[in-house]
Parts: C-alpha cells; sequence; structure tokens
C-alpha cells in the first residue's frame, strides 16, 4: 500500500451513506476544470455525481465533462446537469467509481452491479482512476468477500463455465455457477449484460492466491470469456470511508497523484 | 514442421474445387464410429460434410455425430443426415475445418469469413483438431496474406481499435479497421457477428514476427477484445492439397495422431 492520509473524525456520528457521501466529496476534489470524466457506477459514485452537479452549477468547474459507465449513470448525470461525452474520441483525465473489494496493492474486484466491461473499458483508459469505498471493501485479497465476476459469450456458456472452473482447479472451496434473475414463471433465467452476454460468478475459500496477472491471463485465454472484473493495476488512488468517521486516501506506488 | 508423407499425384489435371475436395475425404479418413466431431465452416469443410454424410448413409461410420460451428453448417450437416449435439456436454474427438493460413508450427489464422469465435471454441474444445487446406495457405508467419480478424465488443469499438493499434506499434506496414458490409443507401455498417460483435481487421506488411503467445495476451487483456483469429497450438494435423494434385499430410510434434 501507498502513501495514507487519515482525516480528522467528524463531529457526531454519520451513517453508511453520509460516510459514502464524504468520501464521495474527497474523490471529487480532485477533479480540475477542463477534465473530462469516467463516471461510476453505484451508490457510492452517484454521491459524487451529485457533488459534481452542485460544483458545475455553481461555476466551480468550468469545462468539465464526463463519459458515463452505464445508462443508469448517463441519466443520472444528465439530471444533474453534468455534460456528457461519448467513449469514443474522449481523453478521459480521472474516474470516480465505487468497487466491491480493494486488495493491499489497490487491485479491485468490481462489477458485482453487472456493468465491468463499461467500467473496464472507460476506468482503464483514464490517466487517473479514483476508488471511493467503505472501509468493509479493504480485503487481504481478492475474492474474499463475495463473487468475482466473469462476463461470457452466451453461446456455449456451460461449456465456458467448465473450463473456468479448471483454472481453478485445487482452490481450495473454489466454486462456479451462472449468474440468473428470477425470471417470474419460468423460475430463473440468465443474467444479460449490457453487452448481450452472460456472466459468471466465481467464489473463493479465502480469496485469490498466486500471480492475479496470471490468473487473469488464464482467464483471457479461454475462448468465450469477454473480461472479468479483476482491475489490476487500473485504480491510482482509494478514499476509504472509515466506520469512525474518518477517511483515509491510499495512492498506488507506481502511479502517485 | 512435424513428419510429412506425400500422396503420388492423381491422374489427370484436377481443379481448385477437386483438390479440397481430395483434401477433404482425407481428413475424414481419421474419423472413427462413435466419434462426436466438430464440424468446421467453409467451402473446403463443406466438401468433409458430404462426405461424412456418404459414409453415415453408407452405415460406415455408425455412433457419429457433429457439433456446428455455424448456422451454416448446422443446416448443410442436417441435410447430409449427420446427427447433430450440442456444445454443452459434448465430448468432441476430432475437429474438421478449413484455415485461411498455416505457419511451420501449424498455428493459425482463421475466421475471414467471420466465425472465428464459434469454430475456435468448439476445435479448441476438441482432442484432436484436423485442418484442410490448399498449397496457398501455407505461409512463413501468420498474417502474411490478407486480415487477421479481432472479435470486439461494439461498445466503444474505436476506443478498442484504438488500444489495438498500441499493441502493433512499430510493426511494419501494420494497419487495422473495422470490417464493414454494404448496407444499402447508407453506404456501409459494421460487420455483426454471430455473437452480436463487431470484426477488426489487422494487416501485416509481412507476417507477425515475435512471440505469437505474447501478442495473443497482449490483444486479450484489452477490454472490449472478445477473441482473435490466430489459433495457436489447436490444430494437430493439417492435410494439404498441393497444386501438382498431391496431398501432404502435416502432423504436429507435440501432438502426434
Amino acid at each position: 500500500m501507498g502513501s495514507a492520509a487519515a482525516s480528522p473524525p467528524p463531529s457526531g456520528k454519520m451513517s453508511q451513506d453520509e460516510l459514502k457521501r464524504v468520501a464521495a466529496h474527497r474523490a471529487v476534489e480532485f477533479v480540475e476544470p477542463g477534465m473530462t470524466l469516467g463516471l461510476g457506477t453505484g451508490s457510492t459514485a452517484a454521491h459524487a455525481l451529485d457533488r459534481l452537479g452542485d460544483l458545475l452549477r455553481a461555476g466551480a468547474l468550468p469545462g468539465v465533462a464526463g463519459v458515463p459507465t452505464s445508462l443508469k449513470t448517463e441519466l443520472h448525470a444528465a439530471r444533474v446537469g453534468i455534460p456528457l461525452l461519448p467513449l469514443d474520441g474522449a481523453r478521459i483525465r480521472l474516474s470516480i467509481d465505487g468497487a466491491d473489494e480493494v486488495d493491499p496493492d489497490l487491485n479491485l474486484v468490481k462489477g458485482r452491479g453487472g456493468s465491468l466491461l463499461r467500467e473496464k473499458m472507460i476506468e482503464g483508459a483514464g490517466e487517473r482512476f479514483v476508488v471511493i469505498v467503505d472501509e468493509s471493501k479493504l480485503v487481504p485479497r481478492l475474492g474474499c468477500t463475495g463473487a468475482v465476476p466473469v462476463e461470457v459469450v452466451p453461446f456455449g456458456a456451460p461449456h465456458t463455465l467448465g473450463l473456468i472452473r479448471k483454472v481453478f482447479d485445487g482452490f481450495p472451496g473454489f466454486h462456479a455457477r451462472l449468474r440468473t434473475v428470477a425470471d417470474g414463471d419460468l423460475g430463473s433465467a440468465p443474467f444479460v449484460t449490457d453487452n448481450g452476454n452472460y456472466i459468471v460468478e466465481m467464489f473463493f475459500e479465502d480469496g485469490i492466491r498466486g500471480d492475479l496477472q496470471d490468473v487473469s491471463d488464464r482467464l483471457l485465454r479461454i475462448t468465450g470469456v469477454v473480461e472479468h472484473g479483476m482491475f489490476l493495476g487500473i485504480a491510482t488512488t482509494v478514499i476509504v470511508a472509515n466506520t469512525d468517521g474518518t477517511v483515509t486516501v491510499l495512492h498506488r506506488k507506481s502511479k502517485l497523484i
């Protein structure tokens, strides 16, 4: 982990949502006039959108525009007055988004919400990526607290699932399944991503041990795997809302901002 | 290249299509009763389908069934009486298909027809993959004779194209473009694959020099790249129809059949 700075605790007791808001506001402090931003998706990122909208309306951030990572974010950003740009041709200076897990090297698990591909494309394209999380998302190893999603092509998805299982043969407690959604009388149907693909959810008893880049390459080599939810070396800064009300800012050693 | 055996030239002059047919029949000699086959797509593979149908009707190959790599092949196989199976759950013993290029290590370029993902999934899943080509497909390096296709997610495709160009920065004469199809009054539209994706076509002045597995990993690491048309280490046997009318059978050293 890189340098860390903790802010003094705010007065009074704050709710989980208030903590997210405080961390999101801290992330928005990295935004400068004229920047094109990658705009994340989720309840924490939503606070950043609201804050950006307030600052834009106050005239504090002229020339700022955003590239949304989902339709939901696109609608939210438009509502609060953030000018939007398509990814193609945009030079993204800074992205702000939440994460499902953060390891000591600031590698992330993202995409439990299901939109990992667009997030990875946009957040990986920028110069800086500021992640906002609460303390519960800090983990010793990725995969400790829940599913690691993998986006797969629908054709042959059960076959692809079988090949994914082979990659993790021997990992303690590993299991994987196709993500489904309730589908009325039909019982359940595969969850479908923005890109028309399916999601395989991988679970580990005690997280992913070993070389994450190697694990990533082995997954990506499987024909039928489109992308996975491990964001390796993409986050540059992580802003942590601690349960005691303080905020900690972590910087990746190799790419300090 | 592995062991090679040339058959004596047949009497009389044969057309290109007749040569393809001879090579396809030679490939079908590898099929044994009870085998589940991966069935390729294209004009050369079509000859193998016809031959399989003849042998099945003659009762020479009881228990043989096929997993088709495209809808076109599915229809053709059904017409000639080859029982079909879905990929999921099938144990593919042998696949037969054509290729766009074959290098001295029996690595292939495939997918100029546009269905690389399903072909790679099915042909990579089998124990053996017999490739049928005419002599013109033998190349010193992949990418010598035309496009190497890359299947990409439609979202952000121009951005993904830019990242693909970066992988080959400095390669002599490299260029890449989105594959398009004529679209009436609209001029042209992106070509759409079976999986709803786009195709980026990569062109090299003198083929791809360097470590192909490394090039493959660098492409697959790009968010937005689904798969590419380099089939590395998948072909076990290549049957070559020579212009002089002979047939040469090449076996990969590491996986002789």
